[in-house]
């Protein structure tokens, strides 16, 4: 039987609970679906500071390269919130993104129809979004050199290297083929030389994929129409802090935040882990949403372990389990016929799959 | 009688059209009011290319400086958007906005009652919402040095001065006394260095404001917030390039974005102007909507010139219009009871101050 090495981040605040309900379901569809997964566990963040009185361990570093995907929770709150920089919980993330090349952060923005309600945008407005964006994740502004703090001024620099926004551009072209074959790549290329760059290269990676459509976007606009009509789009690619603010936005206006996934994958290993954060206000009380976790899972099952099968039942049970009414309390107003702890959501999908 | 100068600017596409009908309004208030307005035509962006071969003439750039305020249409359009990066209208904004020193953006985002409507977002979520975002406009990654296009890479360089800083933030808390007295200072200090310096600055200038409540938010997070309860708002404090990502994000929501104008202001002479573009595809068929237009008429009289009752009227004059049903097409499809003209609509307008 196949064995895959998972690593797991479980984090802080919500992440222990919701990893655990993901593990759940993982060891419940690897038995039906006949394969073996192993976990280990590494330090990150908050728990890594506690532990180690770094954000991101030297054996975490390790620990993540001999894995075949890496499993995430979240990481991150107020305990934390005051130290240097290069202590914080983001420094470790952002340092391990690095680490592992994951490149390519790609985060789905989907509508789950039992959900259209959820939406502070109007149903007719977001029914049948399905979104992919494609987000640089290892370079832009992020890891920019030169980047000061000094006495009278500040700055960071936006660079992109031409590997760089090629090898991306490859990954959401990659997609495109297997989706609806459109591309939006946004950019703010009428002032950034940065941006004018950017889309020069993807226009020329374009021309090895005569079939998918490609426009481009300045990202003020894109903004404004994710908002005014989101179904428009189908890929939307963008470099790192670009796609920081779209992909929260265009999961946010799904009205399904709670249950959207995401994946960050490059030449190695794979880290996957939900868009949403630690939510330290809730943490321990058994109440949060695992969904994205679970989907996140099943995300990993897909891409680096190419466990389709799996993937397919664990999606076709977060479905049912929402078409039945199951709800966690942040979706408890939408058509709930039952309210489920964290845990009950776990035990649910994990008996489904 | 008093008499002021006002610079006008119509630009490309629609440009002129909506200029014109706001020059009929403002003659319109200026009897009624008492004062003398005289105007003095200059040229920018597209317009300027095809008359003098640059998008700011050097006569606009001293005219300007003798008026007592600025108003101007929009630029830009397919014509000139293959020119190098030097010769493009959006080009030659940018100059002038360095020129004029107009480092604050205000960029109201509100919702008329009558159009509460048009917008995507649910009625309930949009109702009373009215936010300031204060946008810096001559500082960060538009203006930062070094900037460079290469073979193989291109960058820009994302950066403030303590003084570009402290100036923008003494606008936004001189407005917030005026408004709510909140205001949420935008920005990345989880990642960037660039942020964690205009988060200290805008610390450092609350404690001349004790009244004022002031709070932080990510970028992403904020992009999200405005989508989910922009209520949530007053004032929004920012930088160059997440102000205009954000403010159109914000406006958008509105669901009045051909209503809302701004204002660019420093320590000299105000421009003033729509938020919306030179809408090409529109242009020359007289059914362009000059509300924003005259609206931010009505902001140069308020804050340029201290005729407060005249802009009160022109103000009063468009919610008339709206509440007796006068669209123009682009809000047509919202309890119109009459679909008017440009022209008719600045008529209304000029009729009703
Ligand atoms: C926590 C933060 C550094 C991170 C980012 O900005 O990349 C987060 O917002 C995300 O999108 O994963
Ligand atoms: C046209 C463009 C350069 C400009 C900007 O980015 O500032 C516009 O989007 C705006 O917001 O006024």
């Amino acid at each position: 039987m196949k064995t895959y090495r998972i690593g797991v981040i479980k984090g802080d605040g919500i992440g222990p609970e919701i990893v655990d309900e993901a593990i759940k379901v993982l060891d419940s569809v690897s038995v039906t679906q006949g394969f073996n997964l192993k976990y280990e566990e590494m330090l990150l963040g908050g728990a890594a500071i506690d532990e180690t009185g770094v954000p991101l361990p030297e054996e975490t570093i390790q620990g993540v390269k001999k894995c075949d995907a890496v499993l995430f929770g979240a990481i991150g709150g107020p305990k934390w919130d005051n130290l240097e920089r290069h202590l914080r919980p983001e420094t470790g993330l952002l340092g391990l993104r690095k680490e592992m090349g994951t490149f390519a952060n790609l985060r789905p923005a989907m509508v789950y129809d039992e959900l259209v309600n959820a939406s502070s945008l109007k149903p007719e407005v977001i029914q049948g979004v399905d979104i992919m964006v494609v987000r640089e994740l290892t370079g832009g502004i992020y890891f920019g050199q030169p980047r000061e703090l000094l006495e009278e001024k500040a700055y960071n620099t936006m660079v992109y290297t031409k590997e760089e926004v090629r090898r991306i551009a490859v990954v959401a072209f990659d997609i495109a083929m297997k989706r609806n074959k459109r591309i939006c790549s946004v950019d703010k290329a009428n002032v950034l030389e940065v941006s004018q760059f950017w889309r020069e290269i993807v226009e020329d990676v374009a021309k090895d994929y005569p079939e998918v459509e490609l426009s481009h976007m300045y990202v003020d606009n894109a903004a404004m129409q994710l908002i005014r009509d989101p179904k428009q789009f189908d890929v939307i690619l963008t470099g790192n802090i670009f796609g920081d603010i779209l992909s929260d936005a265009a999961s946010m206006l799904s009205g399904s935040i709670g249950l959207l996934p995401s994946a960050s994958t490059g030449k190695g290993v794979g880290l996957f882990e939900p868009i949403h954060g630690s939510a330290p206000d809730i943490a321990g009380q058994g109440i949060a949403n695992p969904l994205a976790t679970i989907s996140s899972a099943s995300m990993m099952l897909r891409y680096a372990l190419g466990e389709t099968e799996a993937a397919d039942k664990i999606d076709e049970a977060i479905r049912k389990a929402l078409s039945e009414g199951y709800r966690t309390g942040d979706i408890g107003d939408y058509d709930a016929k039952e309210i489920c702890s964290c845990t009950e959501m776990g035990d649910i999908i994990a008996n489904y799959v």
